[in-house]
């Protein structure tokens, strides 16, 4: 029964086509729809990739909620146009389109462009200059070969629109990101949170955008699934437990390296990062403390990991700092997660277009005593001196009080009022000085976002899981995934299809079931082809029960990787299973 | 510190309008985007109904999916048209629609019918006869009081449409159930399931219902989470374990009784109500028969729960049977599930419509001898004999060769072509009688669907176990949910706030957490707020922390429902309460 295994080949050829493959055969991900033809970027996650996805939302749930003591909420994808005019998505969440005047086809002109020519970020150049490129280099359609140059680029809205109601009177938006659901909820989500800084609000949920070409299988789709934490602080008093992840060790690559001519990534710890100015934010860095020993955990090989430092061209105009969350796949660096301080921008803007409160009242720890300079202008004389101005002359003095109570300090005062310059008696405005006690002040919170890509998370999982080797002289194809998300974690067969194993293999995997692990049992097919099949799906462990088991109430369990194989008692099985998941125990150190 | 509690006062006056109440001030659900007024249909669960759903849905998935061993998938919710095509959504799936003249303001007729007339269905009502029916009694607009007669009823489809990729060629419907998303990819799911009936699909997810007037709170909104089982079956051979389910005792209000002028609901077992032919197939009575008890350990109250047939007219054509599981609401019943025998419906129009299999071979025991009549016309006779027409007599010739292999009998064959009788001597014809061996058939699978509402689900959990008593002489306001489903299962508190009881309460948390239990700490407020803070949010027990606890190494554990309150060692506490939480003793039954 037992396997000779040879040394595994050199996986550096690994493509994602074999995997695309596999995913496709044993149930990860496939294009949906594929009876009607498929449709591009919508995938459909089989048995095994719904299973692998669940276990690391429940994974990033566990640590980015639970134990950061994070409130999750469950907000709806369709959204009403309000909420993105106030977020800036209707205007500026644009991809530069460009189409085919032969075959019709329509390509991301930035693609085209960063494809065919040096240029390497083409999404920051402005749409005349692409259009110049475009003409200059005389690039052609990727699909058809008709020349491009002429044809006007344009800015396409990546949101899916759709219609709320009958009529077309309120458009609604599917989000293309779960935070504005956290966002525009700020003023109800405070009181849960007894209106105290810090606190974090979490969502994982579906995200839509429509891209004009959709990419490389899972990892650039139309519709997909994000982990967001928004992480409401007070900048000027909250700060993050950096001692807590001061020794994680990362490989870190800033602005100044990727702009350097041999530039290169650093290895160092969050504790020095922060010291250092590295990463300027330190929640930043608290957070990126934190997810890379997750990262770890979920399976991504840190070999293949590294924290981005956005260009200062990368980053919106809001934020102070960002980091991407790297994974490599087939030699190209793909972005997992940002890591953005957002400042008060998100909450300000929905203030602004709301009118609502997206404010915390700060306590002050004692009352203060404030002078504040107010007006209160004679109207019976504004009236007939300003006619209809004379509610703006009304503010200017507001303003001017507030600014410069110096100005009232004579016995006239000068006003501007659309580029002219008037004088008034200050006798006339009510200018007066008077003391206030204030318990505190309404603070806008500023955000700190750890914002995860599920489905790319899943992609580079599976990816870097991939392994080849050859067992009994034939090529095996396996899947190193960690217990923590593997589907099924442990697969009980019975040798032979005969009733008395049959049934005692039907009892071991529900008594496995019951000690709270993800157990597939399996009648079909020959043993070898038993354990390919689980190899295929990356399930650790496979437990044979054969006709001594039924005597000497041992069974065969046999590791994945190494496909070494022990003889285990049917009693500790539980007990042993459990501590192999939890990492307790090695396979190595069991006795037989 | 003990609390004097009073009998419950009488819960038959519990309005909706304080749970919606509550669920706001509480976290667990409110109307989306109030920041800008809101729109209908929309809500967000906050912490705590996020949680509480998420327990729902983990409860369904080990029973529904894991027990009785279906895979789960999951599905994008935006789909092709084509998909819509087939399903019948693109053209059935309507709403009656009548504008008002006046105000402008959209109505769904058949409820403008239903809410002022007797007529009970409007729903079923041809649209011409709901016209009539608002003009015969003069019906006016609910919001301002205009006369709708002679205003246009139009069918508005429920589906909410969007554009794939740039311009408008590829149109998106965000899907109506989830259950599409299963359907269409059956030649794949088939695959996984080796191709062997019976086996089912599972799904959680989103749907959309671009309702006209959404309804009550969570209860009809327009976008809603669905927990759908796809049961796939060979109706020849497969049966339902129903012995497993057979002394379930359940309400049914069959459609008999609902159309008999004193009908009533009857207690029943599903074997009884499966031998006396109340439930029509067993297949739906099977799951009758494992929802029933699921519904009541997630805390649906038994008394206010039944299953009621879908009536002749409310049953899509192609449904055998269908039941729905009803809950009341405040004397209303409304649909928390339905259980349909579907037929092979759904796979036969997504074959008809694609071209793809939507088959399962189904091997015979033995291979078959079978003899077919088949033809073999000569072209060169047909030809110049029928011109354009000779392909339309092949395909006459076959089918009647199938169909009746007599009248090759003879020397000459009669066929009828667009209405007009043709004479063919059978010699030209090819016809020949041979015998095949079979191995097997393709079939089309016939489908069982369990349809679950979360929303509604949670919205009953909720309407279910809300109570009102008095304590300490004040009125209290408890949720009594079920431990399974509760957000929170302990809230641990230090009596006071100081350093020594804030440390040993959050040990005990951790402690508590550690052991797989959904923990609270709470340290603000006097202690009776913070028990009223938990008995709001339905948390079965209470744990307090006290000077005399870091003497005698015992805490203070309160019971919600009762309030009643023991002294219990810390040390026993995880495995006490972890007892409590699977029901294995009773909080009366503990010693102090």
């Amino acid at each position: 029964m037992s396997e000779q295994r040879e040394t595994p080949a050199d996986t550096s050829e690994v493509t994602s086509e074999k995997l695309v493959e596999l995913a496709k055969r044993r149930g990860y991900f496939f294009q949906s729809s594929g009876a009607y033809g498929g449709v591009g970027g919508f995938y459909t996650f089989g048995p095994q990739g719904a299973a692998l996805k669940g276990n690391v939302e429940d994974a990033w749930r566990d640590r980015f909620a639970v134990a950061e003591g994070n409130m999750e909420i469950d907000a709806p994808t369709i959204m009403p146009e309000p909420v993105f005019e106030a977020s800036g998505h209707l205007d500026g969440f644009d991809d530069m389109l460009v189409e085919c005047p032969e075959c019709g086809e329509s390509h991301r002109a930035d693609h085209v462009v960063e494809d065919n020519t040096e240029y390497e970020d083409a999404e920051s150049l402005p749409i005349p200059e692409v259009e110049e490129v475009i003409a200059e280099y005389e690039l052609v359609c990727p699909d058809c070969g008709a020349g491009l140059a002429g044809q006007a680029v344009e800015a396409f809205n990546l949101m899916f629109e759709t219609n709320i109601g009958p009529g077309d009177s309120q458009p609604g938006y599917l989000r293309p990101e779960t935070a504005q659901g956290i966002f525009v909820e700020f003023p109800r989500l405070k009181e849960y949170a007894r209106n105290q800084l810090p606190f974090g609000v979490t969502q994982i949920g579906r995200a839509y955008r429509n891209e004009i070409s959709p990419r490389r299988s899972i990892i650039r789709t139309r519709e997909f699934t994000q982990a967001e934490l928004e992480y409401f602080i007070d900048p000027e008093e909250d700060e993050p437990d950096l001692e807590a992840v001061e020794d994680v060790e990362m490989t870190l690559y800033p602005a100044s390296e990727q702009n350097a001519e041999d530039g290169e990534e650093l290895e160092t710890t969050i504790g020095e990062a922060v010291e250092e100015g590295i990463i300027a934010s330190p929640w930043v860095a608290y957070f990126l403390g934190v997810a890379k020993p997750w990262y770890d955990a979920v399976g991504v090989d840190m070999d293949r990991f590294r924290f981005r430092q956005h260009l200062s061209g990368e980053r919106a105009h809001y934020a102070a700092d960002c980091w991407d969350a790297e994974s490599e796949i087939d030699g190209n660096w793909i972005e997992m997660a940002g890591f953005a301080y957002r400042s008060d921008y998100d909450l300000s803007k929905h203030a602004e277009h709301s009118g609502d409160r997206f404010t915390i009242f700060k306590q002050y720890d004692e009352p203060k005593t404030v002078e504040r300079a107010t007006v209160d202008p004679d109207m019976s004389y504004l009236g007939p001196e300003f006619g209809g101005d004379a509610q703006a002359v009304v503010q200017e003095l507001e303003d001017l009080a507030a600014r410069d109570r110096s100005a009232f300090g004579g016995d006239a005062v000068e006003i501007t009022l659309e580029g002219e310059t008037h004088e008034l008696p200050v006798e006339k405005t009510g200018f007066s000085v008077e003391e206030q006690t204030e318990a505190g002040e309404h603070i806008v919170p500023h955000v700190v976002e750890p914002s995860f890509g599920v489905d790319r998370l899943v992609y580079t999982v599976l990816h870097h899981a991939y392994r080849e080797d050859e067992v009994d002289g034939e090529e095996r194809t396996y899947l190193a995934l960690d217990p923590e998300v593997a589907p099924t974690f442990v697969g009980v067969f019975p040798l032979q299809s005969e009733a008395e194993l049959e049934a005692e293999a039907q009892e071991i995997a529900s008594e496995l079931r019951e000690a709270g692990l993800a157990v597939t049992y399996d009648d079909s097919g020959n043993i070898g082809r038993r354990y390919r099949r689980q190899d295929e799906v990356g399930t650790p462990f496979c437990v044979t029960v054969d006709y001594e088991s039924l005597d000497d109430r041992a069974v065969t369990v046999r590791e994945r990787d190494s496909t070494d194989q022990k003889r285990l008692p049917i009693a500790d099985l539980p007990e042993t299973l459990a501590a192999l998941r939890g990492g307790d125990v090695e396979f190595d150190d069991l006795e037989e």
